[in-house]
């Protein structure tokens, strides 16, 4: 059993090598941070149903022609990716006043807006991930007009997905936020959503109580974070071979290596 | 003399009905205010000088075939201008690295940028005028698509006049903000330059010694802030007629009603 390379440790995950070239491991971790890595907490089995969940949304997006970075998972926190080159933005996609924007505008949290918008962060902790707008991107080079385009139009597709994926449950989608990669193949390159799609990256208020099912739980210290992501995971149904295996009691997975 | 009607009193500016349907009397205060009006000063004579300098520029502008508000002067401290319907953006076009810029994207003050960026900041002094980017304005209503690539346009031509400008007189043009209006002609609607543009909003540094001459000395504590601001009219050449009259001792315009 040869020790893995670990390629980068995050605040959520760890990236290792891969088996073959041009791919990684996506190690899911228990931990959570927020406010630019000011509060931090481990919830025991986040990173088992973030996995799962964020496994589920890749494969449905691969299947409406949106390409991800997913090839498969391996095992209880772990999936194998695609080796990307990321585009060092945040996307974030709104269809209700929440958060930051809530603040930056004056809109009244909850309310939507007048219609979906996107916005890029800059990815950078040092600076506190500072809203950009397209003008800094394509001065500063961190992607193309063309990229730009493609992320807002994958954007889109990608929110009227999960609009549809979370309504059929039950759930409102607020907003959340995507990272894109670039796929080198041959002399071709083509985007593609990378990092992970999951309660950890959206605002989900369940529809009839308004309650919410996501990483705001964490930052607005109302408990019971694990708890909703496993709501939400079970209502995706995607549940079903981890239920009784321990997602719900304690989950340590042991490093099963393939 | 009619008590003419005030319109609106800014922190720069008064605004008074003007002789004729559609026209404003622009009156240019000594008032100084910085970080959204926390920090307050009279600076004596700047109304004076402002008024002088905005003037010119627009004057240059309508030259080259930018349009403005400017209809003209009428005395030391009075603009006549059309009455536009101002769209709720200031638009900032930056050729250097500073104040804000420099913060938010961790970049060295005075650092020259890949290219020229022009930024957008929502016009609500309760907000703190927060950057936003073509998204919000366009799903807020702030201003069309059509607009906003009207401005850009605009935004540049105007970048590249001051910098000649500037240039000619030894003053490297850093940054700059301006406002743009809609002006209703019959069922035309055309957008022209309104508010000012003078030291109290543009960034600007001596060519030869680097020194700032512009708002920021208020900003940053460094006094001689008229001085700098006679020193850029007076390279301009708009001192003419002024130098003598006051310009350079206290200045008190009587309100001399056409
Ligand atoms: N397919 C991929 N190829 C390469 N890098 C990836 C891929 N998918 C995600 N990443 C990167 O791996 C890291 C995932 O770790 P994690 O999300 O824990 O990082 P983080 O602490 O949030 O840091 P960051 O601010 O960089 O996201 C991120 O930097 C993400 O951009
Ligand atoms: N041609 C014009 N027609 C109508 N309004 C104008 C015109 N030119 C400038 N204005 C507006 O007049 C006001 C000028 O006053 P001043 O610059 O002192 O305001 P301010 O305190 O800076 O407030 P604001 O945040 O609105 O700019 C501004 O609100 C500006 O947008
Ligand atoms: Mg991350
Ligand atoms: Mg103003």
């Amino acid at each position: 059993m040869a020790r893995r390379k670990q390629i980068y440790e995050g605040k959520a995950k760890i990236l290792f090598e891969g088996p073959e070239p041009g791919t990684l491991i996506q190690y899911f971790k228990d931990d959570a941070t927020a406010f630019n890595n000011q509060k931090r907490a481990v919830l025991e089995g986040k990173g088992v149903l973030n996995n799962r969940i964020s496994e589920f949304i890749m494969l449905g997006l691969e299947r409406i022609g949106v390409p991800t970075h997913f090839i498969r998972r391996l095992n209880m926190r772990e999936q194998l990716i695609r080796h990307v080159e990321i585009i060092p933005l945040e996307v974030v996609v709104r269809n209700v006043a929440a958060g930051s924007i809530a603040k930056r505008l004056g809109l009244e949290e909850g309310s939507a807006l007048p219609r979906s918008v996107i916005e890029f962060y800059y990815k950078n902790d040092a600076l506190g991930d500072p809203m950009v707008a397209e003008e800094h991107i394509t001065a500063f080079n961190w992607a193309s007009p063309q990229e730009i385009d493609d992320m807002m139009a994958l954007a889109l597709r990608i929110n009227d997905f999960l609009a549809g994926l979370f309504a059929g449950v039950g759930i409102r989608l607020v907003d959340f936020k995507v990272e894109f990669g670039r796929q080198y193949e041959g002399d071709m390159v083509r985007l593609v959503v990378a990092d992970e799609i999951s309660p950890d990256s959206c605002r989900l208020w369940d529809m009839e109580s308004g309650d919410i099912m996501d990483k705001d739980r964490f930052r607005k210290d109302l408990g019971g974070v694990t708890e909703a992501y496993r709501e939400v995971a079970r209502r995706l149904g995607v549940l079903r071979d981890v239920e009784g295996q321990g997602a719900r009691g304690p989950v340590l997975v042991t490093d099963n290596e393939k």
